[in-house]
């Protein structure tokens, strides 16, 4: 079985009848969506779900995942991949632009579970640049503070649309390579206090287990 | 030279000192955008322009153009490329997404001029589909209504974020393929009705020039 | 009994257990809303509702009607007020700055029903001004267009921010006034065909039937 | 003469000719600019604006003070307004709406300048609440994190549209009252780590200069 498959099944495996779902983004998670979706089909469980993307919120659609939002319900459970881990399970996330939805609603769960294939395990985070959804208006000065604090900032160039890649809230999506991050809780305060900074994609103590797929099995890390 | 430079240059013959230009987006236009800058600086003329993205708005200032915008100026030439151009200088644009802003622009323009080389000839528009930008919540309804009017919608998936291409202006960006569009006047208001549509790719009866690039040099259509 | 309360009960009665329903805004729809809800809680009839602004969700919200979105369900009805109504049933609407979302919903509605009281009944649309939500960037060549076709436009000045009142979308609301609107069908379009108009606040040939309050009881057009 | 009136024309007697100035929001910062206006007229200085609003950038073009913007320009001097300041010129912005580019500015000026009447110098911040942009979908878990936190959040409803005000940038706008701020520059930090915040009105550490006015005459603070 592959990894990612092996760890979206393992994390529905803790989701019980009439809970409510946060559904990440990505590749991985979609695994676990499916999950959920054949235990609604099979085990006839009562979730509803909170999706973190339109693409989430389609595949739950596809499953019969009745979905709602945060405005009508709390959250039991969000389950949610990473681009990085590391060993306090703090994260960098936003590789897909949908960080800033994606950390309201991983952050408003009773518990979070991140869930990943070991490649993403890191001893420390960097290598991967951060992911940071921006005002429009405030590109120059963003750039300037993060050269300051010593990362490399670069828009993300859209492939599909000229210019810059466009957020699901009308905002520019950068990227920021900081190469080694000893102090992620102190740098997602420090970028998130730019002004102009929406969201940056580091998430830091808000991780309550994460679920890790090896060639020798599943890992658990909390 | 390459054609698409070709015809760059040759709508920059047309500029005067003092004009306010209309900076269409697109590899084509840049070729414009560059002489044009070559004559600020060589010629020392003194323009404005007045761009229809980031990407345009960045290359004119590269090539210190001063830019200005549509609340502070009138434009006296617009000059922009186009997907699709039939024989009676009608359009299809909306490839790079920025089809809303080039259509407010271009229309504003005194006198507004097609770029392109000859492969974007056809005799009649709708092999390439027409882009729409749309309210993301009428995603459905757009669907329906396009399909009743025999074209075949589908979302643009972005590659570099989760999910659809998001516009400048934060919305949905979808492509609807027709194949044969009889007539685009009234397709233009057609697709315009369906509510939900911001602006669809479809520029009619707005185009004042084309400048043809051609391997037997320049054709003028007017 | 208020006029406004009359017609909202009333409209009420038109629903049956099992389906789903358009909910627009404003004070006459807040009742139809009501209504709705006393049903739900009362008759325990299942229904769901899709609303047309923020204001018509929570209103939902505090009745217990659950909600959806035009994505996971198509409308069986949809309840809305207006601003005017002519004899034909054509409307103007977005007093409240809501009526691209209350067009895409109404129109989505396999049965469109507009309440009000008498006031809003008029023999040809006009004297209440046209809402128009534009891309901001096209705000002086939409006036010019406005001014073209016999309309006088205006920003709405936004009371509790500073500038324009900005759009759920994000986008300008403007007020155009015609005085005196003979061919609404045309104009709709008209409108919608200039470039940067999102959507204007004129609904022709979409209602189903209307349902008056008047001194004297109900009455019904259609 | 007013007071606001006397520290506009006092604030304008620092700007020197050629420089880039940042034009706050709101009727203080108007005197500011017309001062500026005058001077451009009358002294034929040359300066450029960068406005914080689409009010500031339309009193900027009735004076004739040609408008640039932080992708073009690095800025000298920024000028705005206050709703609150502290006797270490901490600020509390964002009556208007127009924080997030207030901010943006006012942070990128190599000098900021604030200017007020004396009623909004207060010992401690708080009494005024304090202003958010928030991502809608946040609405929920930022009024958590707020109370948690010991504020009282309300959305601020708009009174020309239906529901809540909705900022130039698309997003609500939330006012969450502290009554007594006892540690500004934490609270500023905090407010802004919580997910879907986009920006909050409390400007600590910024400001270079305040220009009170007081019937005494002019009062400076730095």
């Amino acid at each position: 079985m592959n990894l990612k498959k092996m760890v979206g099944i393992a994390a529905a495996e803790e989701v019980k009848d009439g809970q409510i779902l946060g559904l990440g983004t990505g590749s991985t998670t979609n695994y676990f969506i499916e999950a959920i979706g054949l235990k609604v089909k099979e085990e006839e469980i009562k979730v509803m779900g909170i999706p973190t993307s339109y693409d989430s919120f389609l595949l739950a659609k596809q499953w019969n995942i009745p979905v709602t939002s945060l405005d009508e319900h709390d959250i039991d459970i969000a389950v949610d991949g990473a681009d990085e881990i590391d060993p306090d399970l703090n994260l960098i996330k936003g590789g897909g632009g949908a960080h800033t939805l994606e950390k309201i609603i991983d952050y408003a769960a009773a518990k979070f579970i991140v869930i990943a294939d070991d490649s993403k395990c890191v001893d420390t985070l960097g290598k991967f640049p951060v992911p940071l959804e921006i005002i429009p208006e405030s590109r120059k000065t963003v750039f300037s503070a993060i050269t300051d604090m010593g990362g490399i900032p670069a828009i993300r160039k859209a492939e599909r649309k000229v210019g810059p890649v466009i957020s699901d809230n009308g905002n520019f999506i950068i990227d920021a390579e900081f190469k080694k991050i000893d102090n992620p809780i102190q740098l997602e305060k420090d970028l998130n206090s730019i002004a102009g900074v929406v969201e940056n994609g580091i998430f830091s103590q808000m991780t309550d287990k994460a679920i890790i797929g090896t060639s020798n099995g599943i890992k658990i890390l909390k």
